[in-house]
């Protein structure tokens, strides 16, 4: 590996130019015309405008990019997260192309990117499911049968749904009847396939997920995250560890992600999602993310590992650099998502430019941006500023230091969420660390003075 | 302790803010008239302005400081590095005020001040000290015979000197003759103390210290620190372990420092610095410096623990919150300084405003710094613009992180050492670790074609 061409675009790819670099890889950037002036672009050795801003013309046009990775001679291609990232159509055609492709195989991205056959892969691997129809249910009379022995609440999923979307909650075999074909219908026209399948239905349930890593032979994983800090299904804040695990659930739940990727024979860096009960102590099987996470520098802080850098040597056809007895996690690390949206305006999108930036730094903080004072954050992608991460000896420090490190921050020119984030910093659940995939919403809405967002006139 | 004064300014008074903050402090900034809108101002609580911008007049003015902390209702001063840090008479002052002083006593300040009275008691801790006269030599004739017994080269040091001012090197009984007198009458007029003591000149000697901290009962070491890269005396980079250092020196070295601290009964976080003779694996006390040091944060990347949270700490009255057996340092790390001089022109400082400021960030990389764009480096102080602090698995690793960042910064409006320093990240014999105190003045004089240092025209 020589030349690595990277498909991505802020702060991501930003973190993969600056492996790259320390590996002494040549480097190509691909940008949309929004994005010429972008720091990612300046860092790279070159780059190549490869369409026009909007996303579909541009970084998530599979042949351009691919027009790009040969024109440039490049002999891998990183696709970071989001974009191309899990589409086995295009890793396909990056190997095709005798190109490596920092990522695991097509098929393995194929399997794990259908939410039944990642189920039935799961179960096969003796990874706990979430109780529920084994495989798509055809209609509603089995939908009722599923449902009866699983109990109410119960959700309907698209197959080819992910990330959040094509779920619907039902709390009765009334409203299921009802809403069966209406969501096989939305999940035929967003996703082109009309599968659907049943889960229980866990209330506050916890969001947590396991970083794995696989060179095809050995696997082994990186401790868990905490993700259940969630606005409308985006994470906010994510932790490693999390908070209050039974060390007991912890290892099974590791031991499980980790049969997972042996199981596909799995190849670079992965993530296994799971859903959480604390109330049973036990855990699901949610999907598995076949690519770099954007939270993953809490577990590089508390691994002192380079995950991506380890994509990269993976992906040169190294193996690991790294055994399982030498993954000893030390503190804890925080990571608060900085977006250019306006919290007191629900949250809506805020473009601009960057007159003023200043992003915190000093001891056990780290931030990654693909950001710097004067650069614009353009309305045509994600509004990630910044990725303020933290550690330290305990959460308590971490969470001290977060606090700081939020204080420090400085922006002109957009609306950000650093005042909510500090609010958030304060709140007692979040201080407690006594929190699942909902709180953040009912924290919002909850109606007291000290809300964490203020109510607009 | 509830309110901190900090008595100094640029990156030193924003690290110990940020460390204030991290522990719920309240904190108060003093400036001069020069620096009322610098980075360390608006990040304190409060400031006040204690003079216009010489340095005697501010930062150096005991009374003034003093005043500042009455009227602020401070219970707590930290001193940082250089100014008043290791003023015994500042420190008698501020505790004689029923303040705390975060530092050593009145006494070891003094003691180690001293550098006849620091030698005598290192020798009585059992910490080996160059061949040399033990104390002051009272005249020529003894000077001769001192020598005789050492061996030349040998040094002249000024027994009120430190920090490589007052002495002089003499490679003959000829030369010391005459230079004896010369050398008295100078440190006469520069210290007020016309005392030297003489020492033998080690060749190719190197500059490592050893970290310590005390609670006054405990006594404990994070490892060492190389500062042989040194122009004129001042460090310009620094490296956490020395490389190549035979374990069994790193032994002995550290259980010196340690006796050391136990011997003066030490509180804080001290450095006791050592002369490093590679050829005959043998090191010998040079001083201790009784303050946090600029390249603290080297130790604290390898050890993960935080000097300055713990200075204050232990300044408050808690005792050390870690002992031996926890610090165990892993990996590598190295300190660039990034300064506002010209190397083209001699590093003639170069004070200005920072129209552009961008400097590294990402992994791994820790960036200290008490500036921010736009912001002024004014002519009154020395010239730091940030350390540029990395961290790597290796020292290879850790290289090749530092090169990156230093790729990364960007300056306009002052002229930096940035090209400079990342010449020196590629010369040889940095990269082999194979450098002592004289070698960066040798590499930058060498008149190769890619030598560090362009000549001038």
């Amino acid at each position: 590996m020589r030349t690595l061409l990277v498909a991505n675009r802020g702060e991501i790819a930003v973190r993969i130019l600056r492996a790259a670099r320390e590996l002494g890889l040549r480097t190509v950037a691909v940008c949309s015309e929004a994005d010429v002036d972008a720091l990612h672009v300046r860092m790279a050795d070159e780059h190549r405008v490869i369409g026009p801003p909007s996303a579909t013309r541009s970084y998530l046009d599979e042949g351009a990019v691919l027009a790009a990775a040969a024109e440039s001679g490049a002999d891998a291609v990183h696709p970071g997260y989001g974009f191309l990232s899990e589409r086995a159509s295009f890793a396909q055609r990056v190997v095709d192309a005798g190109l490596a492709f920092v990522g695991p195989s097509p098929e393995a991205i194929r399997l794990m990117g259908d939410k039944v056959l990642a189920r039935q892969t799961a179960a096969e691997a003796g990874v706990p499911t979430v109780p529920g129809s084994d495989g798509p249910v055809p209609d509603v009379h089995a939908a009722l049968a599923v449902a009866e022995r699983t109990g109410y609440p119960v959700a309907i999923k698209a197959a080819a749904g992910g990330g959040g979307r094509g779920i619907r909650m039902v709390e009765s075999a009334e409203v299921l009847r009802e809403a069966l074909p209406r969501v096989q219908g939305e999940a035929q026209s967003a996703f082109g396939n009309a599968e659907v399948y049943l889960e229980r239905y866990v209330p506050a349930a916890r969001h947590v997920e396991v970083q794995v890593f696989g060179d095809g032979e050995r696997f082994v994983h990186l401790g868990e995250r905490e993700c259940s800090l969630q606005r409308r299904r985006q994470k906010v804040v994510e932790e490693a560890g999390a908070p209050d695990l039974p060390a007991e659930v912890r290892e099974r739940m590791t031991r499980s992600a980790v049969a997972l990727a042996a199981e596909v024979g799995y190849h670079g860096a992965g993530t296994v999602e799971f859903l959480y009960d604390p109330q049973r102590t036990e855990f699901y099987f949610i999907e598995m993310n076949t690519r770099i996470q954007v939270e993953h520098p809490v577990t590089e802080l508390i691994t002192r590992r380079d995950l991506v850098r380890e994509q990269l040597t993976v992906a040169a056809g190294e193996p690991l650099s790294f055994t399982q007895e030498e993954i000893r996690p030390e503190g804890h690390a925080l990571e608060f998502r900085l977006t250019a949206e306006d919290p007191d305006l629900g949250f809506f999108p805020s473009p601009g430019t960057l007159t003023r930036l200043n992003l915190p730094a000093g001891p056990f903080v780290r931030v990654d941006s693909g950001l710097v004072q004067g650069g614009e954050v353009p309305p045509f992608y994600d509004s990630l500023l910044a990725k303020v991460v933290v550690w330290g000896d305990t959460r308590e420090t971490a969470l001290a230091r977060g606090r700081r490190a939020l204080d420090e921050v400085e922006v002109e020119g957009v609306a950000t969420t650093a005042p909510f984030l500090r609010r958030l910093a304060d709140h007692p659940g979040f201080v407690a660390g006594q929190y699942h995939t909902t709180s953040l919403e009912e924290w919002m809405t909850d109606g007291s003075e000290d809300g964490l967002v203020r109510r607009s006139a």
